[in-house]
C-alpha cells in the first residue's frame, strides 16, 4: 500500500475505482498524522487483528481489457441453448427500451433503498406500478414491492399465515406436486420453526380432506402446480378457512392473464415469481418474488410497500408505507428479516407490464398457450400420452423407459427439455418459443402430424373448464396504457430517472450501506446471453463459464475472510444471516447439543441480526455496550454465565455498527469459544477489512458478506442483494445445499472440495448468479493491493470527514487514536437540544445542497452516520462537509431567533421548483438561499483548486427535488398501495 | 396500410416505431377528411408518382427476438481476430465508461446538431474539450468540432489551401508513402477541381525539391508517414512556405503525445482521425477526421466551430462559432460541403482524452512504441531487417519471397499482419497490444531472440532524432486533470447530458431533419465486439456478416428506391450528393459530353445540393421557383433552353425542400432528360416516399439516401450520417469505387452484381460500416408494411400539426387538396409584423415551454419548419401545437402592449433556472409564467383524456435551460475555440 498513486490516471484499474486523487491523498493523512493508508489502519484498528492476506491468494489485477478478454473466455463456456426445463423459470424477451434504460442506466442501478422519498419519487412510481401489476393479475387488494425470489416469497407466506391464523395447529399444508426449490426452503424455515409440513394432492379432496381436517394453520396451493396442472382450489381454499387456516397460491404470474385470479377463489395470499416478465433466468437470479394479501392482512405484509401520500405542499407523492412493520425496527419481535427488495428487477417486471399493456400481455400469454397445445396435438399424434391436464404452458409426457433417450435427442437439436425420470419428460413453452421450435420438438419426437400453427384450446379439445378461465379485466390503470410507443416509453424512463438521485448524481454517503463506485466494465456482462439466458437447472455442461466463474468467487472470497468454503446461495445478506445460523444451529444439533439456542446479540447491532436470530428459532439476548459504544464485557461474561448451557452463538459486526474498530474483538471470540458457542461475525463492515484484516482469522466460524456493499454489485434502488455465507470446515455440511438436490463440490480452502447439505435459503443453488460477474469482475481488476487500496481509502475519507466536521458536529464514537474505521456517526443531538433542528431537518436540507441525507437515526437515534466509501474524491468530500457545516450555521441562525423556528430552510426543506417559483414568497430567506445554499461559495473554491468546475456548472447541475418533504403519517393514515387515479394529480 | 392498428402494444415492431395510439390515428386522419393513411397519401401525392413497392421486395417483418437472433448470427460469422493492419486504423480500449455513458446513452445519441445552443450546452463543451485536445497535440490554434474521417480530411485541407495559398500554383503535393485511401479520395477532389496531384518523397529533399521549385499551393505532408517512418518536415515546410505554399500535416494523433507536434515545425494546418482515441474500428467507421489550423486561417476551417460566447445574463455559454462560414449560408460561393460532423465520435474521442488526461496518453504513446521496439528488437534477432525508420508503432519488414507465407502463419496465430507485396509486411501495434502478443509475433517469426518486455527506444538502439521528441506539454487544462476515478467521470458525463435536449426528453420537430426514434434493439449491435472491432482492411473471409448485411442493405434500398445499385460508402449525405455528383460527370465523360457541367438547382434547394455541385466541378444554374413554391416550369425550360449542350444534372428534392409534393415532378424528369441531362433527386425527404413512391420511378437517375434521417441512425448530436448513394445501372461505373482497390462485388437489381468504380470519397470502402447494423435492423424489424405505415403517419402527424396552427399560423406552402407532406412550414412573418415577436423569440420561448424549436428560417428566411415525424403520438403533437398557440397568444399581448416589447416572456427566452430564482424580479410577467407556461393546462387536458400524465409530473419533469439567450455576436467577435479558463466562470 503507497500513499500516493503513481500516476493520476488510468495506470491501474484500482486508480479509476478509487477517488483520491494524487496528493489528495497525502494532504489528506497530513490531517491524520499519518504518513501512509497502511500506516493509517495501524493507527485506527487493533494490531491484534492486521493479517495482511498472502499475495499469493489473488491473481494479479488485470486492466479493463484484460477483464473483458476473460469475461468473454467464460462466456464462451456457457452454452445457454434453448431451455424448456420450466420450474419457475420461463425464457422470456427482456424489451431493449427496458434492458437499455433500466438495466443498463446508472441511474436506476446505482439508486440507493427508497428511504429518502423526496429524492426517489421516480422509482417508487415504477414499484408501485409494479405493486399494481401484482394486485391486477391476482386480484388481490395489496401487493408489496418484491420479494427475494419465488421460494423465500412462499416461505414468508407460511410465516404471515402462522401470524394471521386462529388455528391453533402447527401444521402447514402443501401440494405434492409444488417445486422442489420451494418445498426445500419451506422446509428449511419449517423446522427452525417447529411447524410441521405436510404434503397432499391438493387436487384431490380424498387426499386433502384428512388432512384439513386434522387442523391446520394455513396451505400454500400451487396454481398451476408444479407438474403444470391447471385446478380449481375453491373447494380447498373453503375447508382450510373453515378449519380458520390461511389460504396462499403460489401462482405463475402469466398464467394469470387467462386463469381466473387467485383472489377470486378465495385466496387471502399469492406469491409467485415476475421473473418471465422480462427478466432474465441470470442461472437463476435475481429475480422479484411477489407476495399480494386481501384487505386486512395488509399490515402483516413482509417487505417494503411502497404507498401514495402528499408533500408538504399538498401535492401526491410516494413513499414507503407503513415502515413500522420492518424488521429494523421490530428487530427480534421480528417476523420477517427480509430488508432487501429487488427493486431494480421488480423495475424491470413492472415496465414489462406497462410495456406490453393488458393486451400485449394476454396476447403473449394466449400465444404460450396456443403452442403448448399445438405440441401436445402433436405430442398426442406421436402416440405420447400427455400426463397432466388441463395445462398452461407446462406438459408432462409419458415415455415409459425412453426419456432419456429422448431428452438426449432433443439435446442434439438444441433443446434442454426437463428430464423427471426415466419414463417421464417435462416440457414448458415460454414467450420466445417460435413455431419453427414447435414443430421440431414435434418432429423430434416423430410424429407424422404436423400441427397447425394457430390451434386453439377450444379447437383441439384442450379447453379449460370454464371457472378457470379468466372473465375480470387487469392493467387498467391509464399507466398500463399510455406508454405503447418505444419513444413514450423511453420518455417515461427518463422522467423517471429524473425525479431521482443516483451515484450518477453524486455522493450518497450511507452509513453502513457502501454506495460505492458499481464500474460500468463490472455491469456490462450481466446483459451478455451466454449468462442472462442460462437456465438454474441447465445441465452442468451448459455452464462451464458460470460454474468456473463461481468456484473463482468462492475460493477468493474465502481468501479474502479467512475462511474454509463458500456458499453463493443466499440472495441477501439476511439470507445469509439466516443460513449462518442454521449452519450453527445444525453444527450444535450435529453435537447432540440441541439445547444451544441462545443467541448473543449487542445492543448495537443491525436489527436484522436479532430477526435472523428468531427466524433460525433462536432466542435473543442482548449484550450491552459500555460508554464508547463497544461491547461490555463484563455484561458479556454475565450473559454466557447465565447462559452457559444454552449460548449457541454471538452474532457481532466488525468493525461494529458504530463504525469503529474495537480493540477487544479477539477477546470476544474467545470468551464464547471457550463457553461452546460459535462466532457468527456479520460482515456487513467487510469493507473495512478487506485486504487487512480476516474474520475467519479474527476468531469468527461463520460469516455472511454483502457483495452489494463491499464488492461492487450495485444497490439498484433497493435490491438485488448478494449475501455470500463463507465459514470454517466444521461448518461445511450445515451451510446451504442445493434446493434441487444437485450435487455441488465447493472449493475448499487448502485444497479439495465439500459439499454443503443444509437447508436451503433460496430457490436457486447459486441465487443471484445472474449478477456474479459484477463481483467477480470486481475482484479481477483490483487484485489484492488494489483491494487493500480500497480499504485504507475508504478509512482515509471516512476520518477525513470526521476530522473536518469533528469540532461543530461531534463524532458519537471513536477507537484507536481517536479514529474511525470506514464510517463515522455525527451526533446531532446536541444540535437539535440547541435549535430545534432535528436530523430529518438536516436530512432533508442536504437535499436542497445536493446530496443524499446519510444513514438516519442508526444505530444511534439523533444522528447521522456518514460512509464516503473508497470512491469519492477529495472535491466531493469536502463539497459534503461544507453543505454540513453551512447547515450547522443555517440552524444557528434559527437559534439566534433571525429565522422563526417554523419558517426556515431547514425545516421547509426540501424545496421543490414549483414552490420557488411560486409568485408569493413570504419566507425570511430568498428563494436563492433556499435553493442554491452555498454552491456559489464552494464551487468558486474548487475553480481557486484549478479544478474545471465552476459556480455556473454547480447551479446548472442542480438536483431538483420533484416535491417537497412527504407527510408519512398522512399515508399510513390514508393507505393507498396502488396506483392513484390520474384525478389524483389534476391540481390542487 | 390499415387505419387503426388492430391492437395497442407491442404485436409489431412497427407498432413500437410509430407513435400514434389506436383510436388516436382515426380522430387524426378524421380532422383531414381521410379514412385511411392509405387515402390521405393519396389525397396529398399526385397519382403519378404512386408505386407501392413489391411486397416480395423486402422479407417479412421480425420482431425484437428475431432481429437479435439474426444480428447475433450475422455477428458469428464475423472474426476481428487480432488486426494488426494500421494503415490509419488501430485497435482501441473503449473506456466502459464512455461506452455506457455516451455510446450507449440516449441523452447523449438521440440529440440534434447543437444548433440551439442554449438547450446543448453538455455536448457543446464535451466538443471544445474535443478542439482543446486537438489543439494541443498538434500544438496549433484552432481545431474544429471534427470532420468525416481522415481521408476528407486531407481533401478539405487541400481546398483551405487553394484557397489560404498566394501561390499561383494549380499544383498540390504529397508523399509517395501516404496512405492508399488518403490518396485516392485526393485524387477524386483534385479532378473535379482541375487540381494537378503531384507525388514525392517527402523525406527526401532530392525528390520534392523540383516539385516545389516547380511551383505548389501547399503541401500534405504525412507524419508518420504511410509506411510509418517518423521524420522531421521542417526543411520541406520552409521550401513551401517560401513558395507561398500553405504546408499541411496529416498526423497520427497518438504519435504526437511523444513527437515534436505539426504547429512547431511550421505547418499551416494538420489533419488526422482520432479513431486511436477511443473509437471502435467498425469496420471503417464512423470516426472522428480532425482538422486544425494557425491563427488567421480560422475563418478558413471547414466544418463546424464550437466557441464560447456569453449569454443574456452574462453567463459564459458554448454555442456553434462563425457559422456564417458554413455550406447553408454560402450555397454555391461554398468551399466546402461539409454539414455533418462526427460529434457522437469527437465526443468520444475527446472524453477518453478527459478520461486518460495528459500522463495517460503519454503512457499509452510510450507503451506502444516500447512493445514496437522490443517487436522489432526480436525481428531484428530473426533476421529480418526492419524497412523503416525511426518508427512510432509500425514496422514493414522485409521477406524476400516469404512474405505471404509469413502472413498466413500470423493468421493461424490470430494476426491479421499488413501483406503489402510478395517481399514486404506491416505491423502496426496498437494500445490494446498484450506481452503476450508481441512474444508471439516474435516468436513466428522464429526469433530464438527473447525480447525484454521494457525495452525502450534508447535501449535498443531504435532511439528518435532529438528534433523529434515532444518537449511541450499538452492537455494542460483542468478539464483533462480532474476526473480521474470513474466516479468523477460518470458524474461528469451525466452533468453535460442533463444540460441537452434529446429525444429522450421530448420532440425534436426539426424541418428537413427527421428526427424519429432510434430503437434500443437497433442500437444494441454497434457495441458488440465482433461489429466494433472489425478492421476495414480486414479479410473477406473475417467480415462475412458485415458483408452479407451490406448486400442485404444494398439490395433493400435499391428495392425501396427503385434504383439498380447502391454505394453505401458516402459518410454524409453530403458525401453522397458530391458522389452522385461525380458518377454523372464520369457519366458525361464516358460519353465525351465533357461540356455538360451546368447544374440546375430550384431556388428552394438545400444550401449543400449547390455546394456539392460546386466541389464537382459544376457550375450552379438557379431555377425560379412560382408563387406556390413549386419549380417554375417555365423557368426551367428557359434555363434548359440556355445551357442546352452544357446541360449536366438538375437537383431536386422530393417532396420539396418547403415540404410539399409536387405534382409536376414526372415532368420535370422529362424536360432534363430530353435536353440530356440527368436527373439527381435529393434523397432528404425519402420518409415521404418510402414504400408509397419510388424516386428511380419517378424519374430520377440518382439519388443520396439519409440512413440518419430516414433509416434510423440516431443523429448523435450532428452525426454521424450516412448517405449511401442510389442509382440506375448506367451511373454504377461511376459511383464511388474502394479507396485501397478492393474488389467489390454490388448487388444489381434484377440480378448479378456490378462493380462501382468511380472516384471514393471516404477512407473506407463501406463508409460508416459500423453503424450500418441499425439501419438493418430498422428495415428487418419494419418490414414494407411497416415502412409504408411510418410514411403514413409521418405525413398524418405533419398535416395535423397544420391543420391544428394553421388558422392562426399561416402554413406557407400546400399540395394538393391543401396538404402538405412530412413536414410544414408555419409562417412567422405575419406574426412578426404585428407583434415585433421573430423566430428566434418563438424558438427560444419554446424551450420554456419544453421543446426542441422546429428548423429556423429555412427554406424560407422568418418561417419554421416543423416535421414531427411518424414517431410522436398525438399527446406531444397536442402538447407541441398548444405551446405554439399559446406563444402566439403572448406575442398578441406584446402587440396589445400588455407586455413592453422589450420585456417580455418570448425576449427574455428562455429563462434558465437560476434567473428565475433571483431576489429581484421586476418583468411584467411571473416567475410561473416565465417557467411553467401552458404546462399546467396542457396537462389537465391530458389528464381528463385519461392519460397517466399530470400537472404535476409534467412540472416536475421541466428541462431546465442553463443557460438564457446566448449572444453569438460577441462570440465572434471575441473568438475563443478551446477550453475557457475556469476563471472565466467565476461570479460576475
Amino acid at each position: 500500500m503507497t500513499s500516493t498513486r503513481p500516476s493520476r490516471q488510468g495506470d491501474t484499474f484500482s486508480s479509476r475505482h478509487v477517488g483520491a486523487i494524487t496528493g489528495d491523498r497525502g494532504r489528506m493523512l497530513g490531517t491524520l498524522g499519518a504518513d501512509s493508508l497502511t500506516r493509517l489502519i495501524e493507527l485506527a484498528a487493533p494490531a491484534d487483528i492486521l493479517d495482511p492476506v498472502d499475495a499469493a491468494s489473488l491473481p494479479a489485477a488485470t486492466d479493463e481489457a484484460g477483464v473483458r478478454r476473460e469475461l468473454t473466455a467464460l462466456a464462451a463456456r456457457n452454452h445457454p441453448g434453448r431451455p424448456l426445463i420450466g420450474r419457475g423459470y420461463h425464457g422470456t424477451v427482456t424489451p431493449a427500451v427496458i434492458r437499455r434504460n433500466v438495466l443498463e442506466n446508472p441511474s436506476w442501478y446505482t439508486a440507493y433503498t427508497p428511504y429518502q422519498p423526496e429524492i426517489s419519487q421516480g422509482r417508487l412510481e415504477a414499484l408501485i406500478n409494479f405493486q399494481q401489476m401484482v394486485e391486477d393479475l391476482t386480484a388481490l387488494d395489496v401487493a408489496n414491492s418484491s420479494l427475494l425470489d419465488e421460494a423465500t416469497a412462499a416461505a414468508e407466506a407460511m410465516l404471515l399465515a402462522r401470524r394471521a391464523s386462529r388455528a391453533k395447529s402447527r401444521r402447514f399444508l402443501i401440494g405434492d406436486a409444488v417445486l422442489d426449490q420451494v418445498r426445500a426452503v419451506l422446509a428449511g424455515r419449517a423446522e427452525a420453526l417447529d411447524i410441521e409440513l405436510v404434503e397432499a394432492d391438493l387436487t384431490d379432496p380424498r387426499s386433502w380432506g384428512p388432512q384439513v381436517e386434522q387442523g391446520c394453520f394455513g396451505v400454500l396451493a400451487d396454481y398451476p402446480d408444479g407438474h403444470g396442472r391447471i385446478w380449481h382450489p375453491g373447494d380447498l381454499f373453503e375447508a382450510v378457512h373453515a378449519a380458520k387456516g390461511i389460504c396462499v397460491a403460489e401462482c405463475d404470474i402469466l398464467a394469470l392473464a387467462l386463469l381466473t385470479p387467485p383472489g377470486e377463489m378465495g385466496a387471502d395470499v399469492a406469491v409467485g415469481s415476475t421473473q418471465r416478465f422480462g427478466v432474465p433466468l441470470g442461472f437463476g437470479g435475481p429475480h422479484a418474488g411477489y407476495m399480494a394479501v386481501r384487505k386486512g392482512l395488509e399490515r402483516q405484509l413482509p417487505g417494503r410497500l411502497v404507498g401514495a401520500s402528499r408533500d408538504a405542499d399538498g401535492i401526491p407523492a410516494y413513499r414507503l408505507a407503513l415502515q413500522t412493520r420492518e424488521q429494523h425496527i421490530r428487530r427480534d419481535r421480528a417476523t420477517s428479516n427480509i430488508c432487501t427488495a429487488q427493486v431494480l428487477l421488480a423495475v424491470m417486471a413492472g415496465m414489462y407490464a406497462v410495456w406490453h399493456g393488458p393486451r400485449g400481455i394476454r396476447r403473449i400469454a394466449t400465444r404460450v398457450h396456443a403452442q403448448t397445445v399445438r405440441l401436445a396435438e402433436g405430442l398426442r399424434a406421436a402416440g405420447f400420452p400427455i400426463g397432466v391436464e388441463p395445462f398452461f404452458d407446462t406438459l408432462r409426457i409419458r415415455v415409459p423407459g425412453g426419456a432419456r433417450n429422448l431428452w438426449e435427442a432433443a439435446r442434439t437439436a438444441g433443446f434442454t427439455l426437463d428430464l423427471i425420470d426415466d419414463d417421464t419428460l417435462g416440457i414448458s413453452l415460454d414467450e420466445t418459443v417460435t413455431d419453427e421450435e414447435v414443430a421440431d420438438l414435434v418432429g423430434l419426437c416423430g410424429s407424422a402430424h404436423d400441427p397447425a400453427p394457430a390451434v386453439t384450446g377450444a379447437d383441439a379439445g384442450w379447453e379449460w373448464p370454464t371457472a378457470l378461465i379468466r372473465t375480470s379485466d387487469y392493467l387498467t390503470h391509464p399507466v398500463f396504457n399510455s406508454f405503447g410507443s418505444e419513444t413514450a416509453m423511453m420518455r417515461y424512463l427518463k422522467r423517471l430517472a429524473d425525479r431521482d438521485f443516483g451515484l450518477d448524481r453524486g455522493m450518497i454517503p450511507l452509513g453502513s450501506c457502501t454506495m460505492k463506485l458499481n464500474a460500468a466494465i463490472e455491469m456490462e456482462p450481466i446483459s451478455w446471453p451466454a449468462f442472462a439466458d442460462l437456465h438454474p437447472y441447465a445441465p452442468a455442461s451448459d455452464a462451464e463459464g458460470s460454474l468456473a466463474m463461481i468456484a473463482d468467487l468462492e475460493t477468493w472470497l474465502a481468501q479474502l475472510t479467512g475462511y474454509d468454503t463458500v456458499s453463493l446461495q443466499p440472495n441477501a445478506g439476511s439470507q445469509g444471516e439466516y443460513a449462518g445460523l442454521l449452519a450453527i444451529r445444525g453444527y450444535h444439533h450435529s453435537r447432540g447439543e440441541d439445547g444451544r439456542r441462545v443467541c448473543l446479540v449487542p445492543s448495537s447491532a443491525h436489527g436484522t441480526n436479532a430477526a435472523s436470530a428468531a427466524l433460525a428459532g433462536m432466542r435473543v439476548v442482548v449484550v450491552a455496550s459500555d460508554e464508547a459504544g463497544n461491547i461490555d464485557l463484563a455484561d458479556l461474561a454475565a450473559k454466557i454465565a447465565t447462559h452457559s448451557d444454552e449460548l449457541a452463538a454471538i452474532m457481532i459486526t466488525y468493525p461494529s455498527t458504530h463504525g469503529v474498530y474495537e480493540t477487544q474483538v479477539r477477546r470476544v471470540c474467545r470468551m464464547v469459544h471457550d463457553a461452546g458457542g460459535q462466532v457468527y461475525i456479520d460482515g456487513a463492515n467487510l469493507n473495512a477489512l478487506v485486504g487487512v484484516a480476516r474474520p475467519g482469522e479474527i476468531g469468527g466460524d461463520v460469516s455472511h458478506l454483502n457483495l452489494h456493499k463491499t464488492f461492487a454489485i450495485p444497490h439498484g434502488g433497493g435490491g438485488p442483494g448478494v449475501g455470500p455465507l463463507a465459514a470454517k470446515a466444521h461448518l461445511a455440511p450445515f451451510m446451504p445445499g442445493s434446493p434441487v438436490g444437485t450435487r455441488v463440490d465447493h472449493p475448499l480452502a487448502g485444497g479439495g472440495t465439500v459439499e454443503h447439505s443444509g437447508h436451503p435459503v433460496a430457490a436457486a443453488t447459486f441465487g443471484s448468479a445472474g449478477v456474479l460477474p459484477i463481483s467477480w469482475a470486481y475482484i479481477r481488476l483490483m487484485g489484492l493491493d488494489g483491494l487493500r487500496e480500497a480499504t485504507g481509502q475508504a478509512v482515509l475519507n471516512a476520518n477525513y470527514v470526521a476530522r473536518r466536521l469533528g469540532s461543530r458536529i461531534p463524532v458519537l464514537y471513536t477507537g484507536a487514536n481517536g479514529l474511525v474505521a470506514h464510517e463515522c456517526i455525527l451526533d446531532l443531538r446536541p444540535l437539535t437540544h440547541d435549535t430545534g433542528i432535528t436530523v430529518d431537518d438536516v436530512a432533508k436540507r442536504l437535499i436542497d445542497y445536493g446530496f443524499h441525507a446519510p444513514t438516519m437515526s442508526f444505530p444511534v437515534s439523533g444522528t447521522l452516520m456518514v460512509e464516503p466509501t473508497e470512491s469519492e474524491d477529495l472535491s466531493e468530500l469536502d463539497r459534503f462537509c461544507e453543505a454540513m457545516l453551512a447547515i450547522v450555521d443555517e440552524a444557528g441562525k434559527v437559534a439566534a431567533g433571525d429565522w422563526p423556528a417554523d419558517d426556515n430552510p431547514l425545516v421547509n426543506a426540501p424545496h421543490p421548483a414549483a414552490r420557488l417559483l411560486d409568485d408569493e414568497w413570504h419566507h425570511p430567506y430568498s428563494r436563492r438561499e433556499a435553493a442554491y445554499p452555498g454552491m456559489v461559495a464552494s464551487a468558486t473554491r474548487d475553480a481557486e483548486a484549478g479544478l474545471h468546475v465552476n459556480p455556473v456548472t454547480r447551479i446548472q447541475a442542480k438536483y431538483w427535488p420533484p416535491v417537497g418533504r412527504i407527510d408519512n403519517a398522512y399515508g399510513d393514515r390514508h393507505l393507498v398501495c396502488s396506483c392513484p387515479p390520474p384525478e389524483a394529480f389534476e391540481e390542487h
